[in-house]
Formats: C-alpha cells, structure tokens, sequence
C-alpha cells in the first residue's frame, strides 16, 4: 500500500484541488513549484502502462481543466506534465501520478525541474522500429 | 500550420506506430533513445490546457497500450511521459504532444534525457493554494 492510496483512504491528509469518482488531485508536498499537482487515479496501479483503459482516460479528460486552474491560480503560462515509470525513470511512489509543473525559469529559486535534452538521431530503420512496437501493441 | 499537422494531413511522412479516430502515435525524429514516440492528438491546439476533455480522454486511453509497446519492443522496463507546454516547458512544436520516452540509464549513450529535481517544501499555506487552484477549476 503507497502513500496514494493511503490519501484516497482518508487515512492521511492531502491539499486537495479535484476529485470525481475516477481520480483525485492535489498538492505535491515537495513541490518543484508553487502550484505543482499530482494527479492520480483511483484504481491502484503501479505504472500507465498497468493502468486501465478507461482509468487513464478518465485522467486524460481532467488534465486540461487542472491544467487551467493551476495556470489561472499562479500566473505560469509554461508547465510540464510529467508522468514517471520505474526507478530509472524517477518514479518515487508505487502508484501511477500525473505531475503538473508550474515553469517559473525567469525565478531559478521558484523552478526545482531542469530538463537536458540531448536528442540523438535515428540510427537504425525507423520504419522497422515502428512496425516492431505497432505490432506489439494489444 | 504545425509540422505535426502536416504529418496528420499526409503531407509529411512519419514513422507511424498507431493511428485511430482521435490520436497519431509515432516515433520522434530527435529520439533521446531508442523507441521515444510521440502522442498528439488529431485536435489541433497548442497545449494541453487548450485541449478538449474528448480529445485529452482519447490521447489518455490509449496511452497504457503504446506504453507497453515500446517497453515490449525496446526491452526498457522504465519510461518517462512527458507533455511539454509553453516555451519555458521545452515545447518545441505548438500542437499538443505527449512523448514516451524509454530510459536506460544504465547505457548513458542511449539515454538522452535528464531530469534534474530539486524539490522545494510547501512555504506557504497549501490549503489557501489549493483551495484557490480548486474555485478556478471550470
């Protein structure tokens, strides 16, 4: 059992932003950000790629308008939505989380994300790549 | 007229990985590893708060399925979703786009993403935060 689902338990406090019947939002307590968010699903899975159909629908749908409310409540007009599988991939809490990041870059002191992207090119067939995962998909 | 609304009219080609009604799936032509693809909506907007809920639904429901995808064809067991919005978020083509990127961060030379994160505490009062971010929710 993670801390998430302990908050959708009742059984810890949470700052709470929105809540349906499929997901809840609410603050980060160690937030990047002023205004950074967590937006979860109810249905307890570790990874998206564990997660329901209609569960991560139901995420997709709420994303926009907390998106929204987050920019209107702070000022930013600059976020990332992160959402993180794996240790590798700096997945901290065992179940899935959206993150919402409010970018502040002009006030370093109020901006805890950096970003280095390195693209590299694609050094094999594209085409062949993507038949491979096209036909891996259920 | 974005580059990825020329990939959606057929005018420019891409490296497709799946394709409904609602959503494009392809592979990023910058790719920071093997199997990053991007997700864009067939609804044209900018950013993700700008997106419909339908579309943002549609974009969220198939989401777990590429995402077992490319792990299934890559080998990664982590990944990272990110959706970037504005230009101090790293967005680079103006029509929502979630990317999903493999990590391995044990092959640095076929990781090219780095995410530095400085987690701040919550220094002011987060119930006044959320409440605030939750009467702007619309």
């Amino acid at each position: 059992m993670t801390i998430f689902d302990r908050i959708l338990a009742g059984e810890l406090p949470c700052h709470r932003v929105h809540e349906n019947e499929h997901v809840l939002a609410f603050l980060d307590i160690g937030p990047l950000s002023r205004g950074h968010v967590l937006v979860i699903p109810k249905e307890a899975r570790a990874t998206l790629g564990e997660l329901s159909d209609d569960a991560a629908a139901e995420i997709g749908r709420v994303l926009p308008r907390i998106c929204r409310a987050v920019c209107a409540a702070t000022g930013a007009t600059s976020y990332n939505v992160l959402q993180n599988n794996g240790s590798d991939a700096h997945q901290a809490v065992m179940h899935v989380h959206f993150h919402i990041i409010p970018r502040f870059i002009d006030r370093t002191e109020a901006d805890g994300l950096h970003l280095t992207w390195r693209p590299g090119e694609m050094d094999e067939d594209g085409t062949e790549l993507a038949a491979t995962i096209a036909a891996a998909i259920d």
